[in-house]
């Protein structure tokens, strides 16, 4: 229950295209935003994850989103951000995003614990105390 | 062969993040503008279908993409887009992105056939005669 | 004083460039922000203003900003927004930008009344009454 | 008349507002591309310049922009650029967007010649190899 963390964003003007919805790419970005409150949460900011363990962010493997209901300007969002999966070298978040706690957007973002070889970036085994610490929080994804 | 369609982006300074690399909504800005470059090329502008069959665009059901490999500034893309299913009320628009003739990101888009109903926006059954063309130039998803 | 009034914002990852600083496109894009929140705060919403008279929002005919420091990610900013002129069909907002409340940015935007006018949109005279609101809250522009 | 830079940009979908208009800062967005596409013209890379001088970038002091129409999805822009005023330290780009060679907003931004100092961006002395070319270039800023 504790182990989703919640940020919340105001749609703007500016975040949405002329038919007076949400362009959809936002989405996306809040995911991005969520996932760093997410690790702010949970005590391990990604700014210490790089400085400690030489990682170059967590990039994305894959990303999906499923879409229920328009968003419009003005409009308060929460996205709850779970990690629902952990192997060697990658994890997933679900992120569920509500608008007066109806679901109208759920999506995932299955990113990768990465460091920088001369001028690639490649996967790398996540560091046993993270993944003692992702499994704590683990949660269950919700299905719909 | 000919029935993907081609749209040509740069990656551009202010597409990339901290570590240089494209900040990864952006590749779905870019599907969704290949998007309104595939049905101009199919000589089925969406500005005319709008005018034609009072649909409100074409609004997103669920989007997805998969990352190879990261991108940078001023790399030059190609996004090859096709329609690879049809249902009554919903298609489907697979989207290739290649840097060199080399995929580096996959995803796709699915859309609905979508009418103004009162205030909300709900999916409706798509024409006769757009399905038909839809078919026509059906390609198959391609696997990964 | 209290003529001005303030949005928040938190500068996120996908705010910054590859140099870890904001894209400053973005500054533009939360002015906007706090011109909205402006019109919420003097009770004065835009979406009311846009039923009320018929205007066409309030697009812009002159954007400036001045940047004195560079922003990163995690930044708190605070936008402190003000009315500092007022014309027959214009009026602009002064932007303050501050972190720590120290000024990092400021800038302006001059913006239009305006109507559509079949399918332009043209000036158009601030009502008397929308005037005198304007008036009461009119702050000295701030000289840098 | 050929000191100036053409760089053409297509309006899309994502980049308009709940107006069907172009979303203001997508203007200094393509400010900020066509600077890109300006150096590489006249053959200085940005990203040679950075390996060449060390700096970072060329980050901004001030931006403007003046609007005389709006812009709508699908318009086909060609910005201007061209550099109209060198100091010590700094140099000011001038862009001017047209369509169909209508001149639909005009703007500059004057950056700086920029080094790290720590954890700081400093301003720093153009070098006098960069001065020249730019003064070969200079062109005569125009009012509007």
């Amino acid at each position: 229950m504790t182990k989703k963390k919640v940020y919340q964003i105001k749609v703007e003007w500016g975040d949405c295209d002329p038919y007076g919805i949400v362009f959809y790419p936002n989405f996306y970005k809040w995911m991005d935003n969520s996932q760093w409150n997410f690790f702010n949460k949970i005590k391990m900011p990604i700014t210490k994850l790089e400085k400690q363990y030489g990682i170059v962010g967590l990039p994305l493997l894959h990303t999906e989103a499923t879409f229920l209901a328009a968003c419009y300007r003005e409009d308060l969002l929460n996205i709850e951000t779970a990690i629902v999966k952990i192997t060697n070298s990658t994890f997933k978040l679900q992120h569920i995003i509500k608008r007066n706690n109806k679901t109208i957007c759920y999506g995932s973002e299955t990113r990768i614990w990465a460091k920088k070889n001369k001028d690639t970036i490649i996967s790398s085994t996540i560091p046993e105390k993270v993944k003692m610490k992702f499994k704590k929080i683990l949660s269950v994804e919700i299905k719909f």
